[in-house]
């Protein structure tokens, strides 16, 4: 499958939009950990994933992070080119969650076309209010839920992008998700090891009563 | 002044598209207080504030709120139409925070206009990234930054939009502007009125030392 099939608007495109699309395109494959983006970068372009996980996150002035939105296959990510809009004032860092291949569309590039394309601005639209749906259930998250139910929430996200119990994870990763610390991710995980829902072990949380995990989250 | 002068992109529509909006156009004058949309409500339609503030949060199961942005003369409220996009999957409320005069552009006029013109649908964009960049400050505000940080900003922003030190407001009314509980508000103001920043008196705060609580909102 190629570039044409993954990207969703391709046929409203003009042959011209096309073709100025295809000759800028560049195709890259970033290891599992890559910086693929952050706020003070250059406007890096569009993103459109081939295969892969990216992460979306802010960091505070202490260097704490909270996870904003994730992307998988097929996905596109827009505010790696926050500059083709003005009104876009924050900086987000993206970080490669697994070994990706994706696509990137130049940023004025994408932004001539859409300039001129109502389809392709639409488009865009649809994009952004569906991270906005993502930031404000985030919202939702962080005012109105405790943390353990957060925490199950997680663990129970995890196991089924991952497609298993047995979840390689640090402590530490999960408090950079759910902009939290460490020592407070670890106290809440042998609560729940207390509790009979994980078992851990060094880099590892195995959910054990997945059930209860999904009785708690709610 | 009249609408044309008002709607920003009106020297953007042909006149076919600004005889559709011109016939179905509402003008509406609301008291303060009046809830215009809520996330059940229809889709109430696009908001163009002639006069007045408006002000838009979110509620939790347990009736609990917090203010998401704000809205004054000549802004466009996008979520009260939120039915023109299929990806904005969240409630809001919006409310009027002072009596309001105001323009409801119908939502499937607009959709229909935005889905064939392309600079209605980068407007669009543009105030959604707009409206996104509020709400992600709100959550580097909530997740990275204390409270009594957050009262003293939000007390200097209410001085700001009144023009006035002497800000009639309640201890709830800045709880469910903060995502708070009111007795946290209440020994949060108390702590400020020892340290000299604030005077307190029934259903109101006075401002005492601007400078001082300048410094500590940093």
């Amino acid at each position: 499958m190629e570039f044409e099939s993954y990207f969703p608007i391709w046929d409203k495109l003009n042959k011209q939009q096309q073709e100025r699309i295809k000759n800028s395109l560049a195709f890259r494959q970033v290891k599992k950990g890559t910086i693929i983006h952050n706020g003070n970068m250059d406007c890096t372009g569009l993103l459109l994933i081939k295969s892969g996980q990216l992460r979306a996150y802010i960091l505070s002035d202490e260097g704490r992070e909270i996870t904003i939105y994730r992307l998988f296959d097929m996905d596109v990510c827009l505010f790696s080119a926050s500059c083709i809009m003005r009104s876009i004032q924050f900086e987000i860092t993206i970080e490669a969650e697994k070994n990706t291949e994706l696509w990137v569309i130049p940023s004025e590039i994408y932004k001539s076309i859409m300039e001129a394309s109502a389809p392709v601005a639409n488009y865009t639209n649809e994009l952004m209010a569906s991270r906005f749906s993502d930031v404000m259930w985030l919202i939702e998250q962080v005012m109105w839920k405790s943390l353990d139910k957060r925490v199950a929430a997680f663990l129970l996200e995890e196991s089924a992008i991952e497609e298993t119990n047995e979840l390689k994870i640090t402590h530490e990763i999960i408090a950079n998700h759910l902009g939290s610390h460490r020592e407070v991710i670890t106290r809440m995980l042998r609560y729940f090891q207390n509790e009979g829902m994980v078992k851990l072990s060094r880099g590892t949380v195995l959910i054990t009563d997945e059930e209860k995990l999904r009785e708690l989250s709610k």
